[in-house]
């Protein structure tokens, strides 16, 4: 990557606060001459029939031509005959792992001030199938669907990724003493990939427990990866540790390189418009992807702005006990790049 | 219930340490002169064939007859052929209810001092139905089911346990959003309960979210009910906030009255029959054993007298970073009774 060639990707601004933290991105990004420019996309008003949802099918043409992309909070709009958002740009993008980095961030304080790990979610199977039905009444089951292309995919993503960020440990999440099979082969294929990863240490620790030592002592674990549902319910717990969706970034990867990252909290519509927003998840979220385009110096300079800001604890929006505004926030931010 | 009356009830040791905190719930029970007396039954060596596991026939029977019990841990024989003996249990005695208070220990330290809760697991169906296929090679499915029956009957346990414990908030923990069908039968359910409830305040919170809060907040929940992954899940969660699985207590609800407590904890063969395992979690689950039975002078006194002694700080096990035996452990909350 050379500095001089403009990247193109898309950004959805979304809804609610959406709108006012992208422009904190944007604003960053300027000033840390970021080679990035944008290609903006909102949430439409009515269902495009190509999507089945409120997202256009431009949008998602969008993301596939630029193959990068950064995306704030989308609430799905309340009625029938649509899909989920969310679940939509999964599916049509086939953005197969969700990546969500969490660590302890040094000047914001939570009960804990050891967590550096990163949860890998299996994003496209398992309890998401959308597969349900009554039975008899009274009676329903879902299915859940566990495959060994989309399991292999997602352990060949959480190895290559420890290796190339200097992990040393990945561990398999599951509950295969009760789900032998789905689970089981979830399992089966991780150790098939681990085999060809000798420097990584490979583990597998059941789901309970695996919550259970997560809250006792985050520091046993480094890169975790686990199937759909269990990843959504550790990664919200991860988060928590450190604070919170608001300070968490992700990135869901898709089959042929996509990237596109995401702020993973609500669209807070309370506080959309009032210039209370905390932009730091889309913030660290945009270094994801920057991350991935290889553009490394500039993530690592805003990173560290991020951090240094919050560490200093003068501006502060109110979401973590102070009372800056998302815009004094950003300029601090810029001024500490 | 007259105190001149004795009760008999079901004994399992357990593998492992069980014989041994076994004996510390007898020792405890003799000091404070619990009328009960225990029918002792050990896992058996080989599969009974009425049961299809190592449990026997007659110590299922002598649960059924007894109508109450206390079990330690047991692990399953590894080998083809038999059912796992905790989910045999569950199933043959049909304990749909699993019940986990879950509260800080005065004396002993963790992240968090707030907490005191109670999750009900449903402990019969959903990703525990036990059935799974391969739909064709490198695709499975297992089936989650929900049921009207087993949802009310564990919601109503809910509700009635929280009155009955002058508890104020039930939640329900869920992931609707996905499931809409079988999680949406488990919250339909929980809603026709809570209108029976009015003194009771009934929310829902997603599964995420909740892990989410609760590590940043636990003081946040009350009484939390769930199908039975969650809860699995969750419960494990809770227990390690205040310490770990050795100190936490449950009960199994059955059909008809049935209890059955339990420590939920492994059989630790590494330290069995070395006199230094913690019987903490198998005393407390006595002690909601004589709950049950409205033994309630007897149920208050063996537990604060647990609770001072860990509080004391003087005798406590090696887990919990001291050097007493099970033994004095033991002898020293009898001392406190
Ligand atoms: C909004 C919801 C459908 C989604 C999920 O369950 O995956 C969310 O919790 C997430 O983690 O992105
Ligand atoms: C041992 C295992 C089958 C069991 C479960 O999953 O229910 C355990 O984790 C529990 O919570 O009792």
């Amino acid at each position: 990557f050379s500095s001089t060639t403009p990247i193109t990707a898309t950004l959805f601004p979304g809804d609610g606060i959406g709108p006012e933290i992208a422009e904190s991105v944007k604003q960053v990004f300027k000033a840390a001459d970021v080679p990035v420019e944008w290609e903006e996309h909102y949430v439409g008003t009515g269902i495009d029939p190509r999507t089945q949802s409120f997202l256009t099918w431009e949008s998602l043409e969008s993301v596939r031509r630029n193959r990068v992309g950064l995306k704030g909070p989308m609430a799905t709009p309340i009625g029938k005959g649509h899909r989920s958002l969310n679940l939509t740009l999964r599916k049509e993008l086939n953005l197969y792992a969700n990546v969500r980095p969490c660590y302890s961030l040094p000047g914001y304080k939570t009960r804990y001030d050891d967590v550096n790990l990163v949860t890998i979610r299996e994003n496209t199977e398992g309890e998401y199938s959308g597969l349900e039905h009554q039975v008899v009444r009274g009676v329903v089951e879902s299915l859940k669907i566990i495959t060994r292309t989309a399991s292999l995919r997602v352990a060949e993503y959480a190895f290559h990724y420890a290796k190339a960020n200097g992990r040393e440990r990945v561990s398999a999440i599951h509950k295969a003493n009760i789900m032998q099979k789905t689970d089981g082969l979830f399992l089966k294929c991780c150790r098939e990939v681990a085999v060809k990863y000798p420097e990584i240490t490979y583990e597998e620790v059941i789901i309970d427990n695996c919550c259970m030592m997560l809250v006792k002592n985050p520091a046993l674990f480094d890169v975790l990866v686990m199937p759909n549902l269990y990843g959504d319910i550790i990664s919200d717990l991860c988060a928590g540790l450190v604070g919170g969706l608001g300070l968490t970034p992700s990135c869901n990867i898709g089959e042929g390189g996509i990237a596109l990252a995401e702020a993973v909290h609500g669209s807070a519509p309370d506080i959309a418009g009032k210039n209370m927003a905390n932009p730091t998840a889309l913030l660290l979220s945009s270094v994801m992807m920057l991350r991935h385009l290889n553009i490394t110096d500039k993530a690592d300079r805003i990173q560290n702005a991020i951090i240094n800001t919050i560490a200093e604890g003068k501006h502060r929006t109110a979401d973590l006990g102070g009372s800056s505004s998302t815009t004094n926030f950003t300029n601090a931010i810029c001024d500490n790049l």
